[in-house]
């Protein structure tokens, strides 16, 4: 039994999120019936965070046992070959130790958040941004997200169906950058909590309307309460960007 | 009548193109259907110019004229709110005179080709650029895109089916730019060949692969002759991404 690290981009629009469901399609699902039509072998594919649906990767980390002797770029090869149609590729594959886990030997996981800001309905990045209409002030926007650095309680930015045993988490990035009418989101932390990223990108937008202070953005944080929360941010401008691994 | 000039916003992967088509959908008739249903006046739209099944806009040029009274803003909103569900967005609308012509009056168009050099398949971009899973030479492409510039006959690079009355024109920038996995040829002229962008990087991806010398590219622009054409690019990365008109 051989394991492989995957690195694998999707495009989540026509997905139920990453996680097998049984009511609709699942970047997992159609990962391992390639597997399966590779090896004839009934791998499960562990990913380094499971995403909703309408969200993205560029470079998800996952892993895959695999019996039949296969080299990495063989298997990469063949996914690629198999996965299609479903808007999936596998950029990068290599053999890992056996105690290698995508999820649990996991200590930093990377999001980017992307919004364009104009009136025009989207078309190249319909489902894949999230069009704000009105002017954003960046440097609102940047004072708010500074207040959500660090250690805290996230339970305000935590779905109510988050199944994390505590809502502490530790913020490591959230910078705000913009070029032109692009807004990128950039998001940093060891693990996050059920639509984190998605809650505090919420509540920055507000920010950025004018809706709201950076003092609310700080105000909702101290409530510890969901009910505090602003705003959620559709799935459509999510992508999950990257994962560290400690070095072997 | 008043006359608006609009600038137009599409993704070609649902479209036969841009003109009207009596066996599918095109950019022009979204936008003829949505007029209509704004104004109740079966007017054209007329454009700067006609775009192949699958080829992309980021700035279209066309004009409409409409009797009854409408500002260019409400226009444009009305516009891209019927448009829809269609991947059309007009993203500018301004009155102009009744001599002014999208096509007619146009003096410079600008195309950008867009391939992704990479193996694996596309997912966010899947229709939307030309992937080549070998490597480009960019040194090696940018002297065969000189080989290009400057008035020439074009029969070589222009499709079987062009209806232009000369095969001569004057290619003023055919520029190679590369960033990463992403590289970008860009081309202005006063007025294109049907094809001729597609064919030009056609041939200039066969000198990127080492298939073809700039020589040849010289040799086959000297053929003046169709069947010289080395490969023709598939619409997947094309893009109409401006149109010049002289100072009112």
């Amino acid at each position: 039994m051989t394991r492989f690290a995957l690195t694998i981009e999707f495009d989540g629009r026509p997905f139920m999120g990453w996680q097998r469901q049984s009511h609709g399609p699942s970047v997992q699902q159609a990962l391992e019936e390639a597997v399966f039509a590779i090896t004839g072998e009934a791998a499960a594919v562990q990913a380094a965070g499971r995403t909703d649906a309408g969200v993205h990767a560029t470079a998800m980390r996952a892993h895959v046992d695999v019996a039949r002797p296969i080299t990495a770029f063989r298997l990469m090869e063949a996914l690629n070959a198999r996965v299609r149609p479903a808007p999936v590729a596998v950029l990068a594959a290599e053999e890992v130790p056996d105690d290698w886990h995508a999820r649990f030997s996991c200590v930093g996981r990377h999001y980017r958040y992307s919004i364009v800001q104009r009136r025009a309905p989207l078309t190249f990045d319909r489902g894949l941004a999230w069009r704000v209409t009105t002017p954003l002030d960046i440097a609102a926007m940047r004072e708010g997200a500074a207040r959500l650095i660090g250690r805290h309680d996230f339970t305000t930015f935590r779905s109510v169906h988050c199944q994390a045993d505590s809502p502490l988490r530790t913020l490591d990035r959230l910078d705000v950058t913009a070029e032109g009418a692009d807004i990128d989101i950039f998001a940093s932390a060891r693990s996050f909590l059920h639509h984190q990223v998605r809650s505090m990108v919420g509540c920055l937008v507000l920010v950025g309307q004018g809706k709201w202070t950076p003092d609310d953005v700080s105000a909702a944080l101290d409530a510890r309460d969901r009910a505090a929360l602003g705003h959620n941010a559709p799935p459509d401008g999510l992508y999950f960007i990257g994962a560290d691994y400690p070095r072997g």
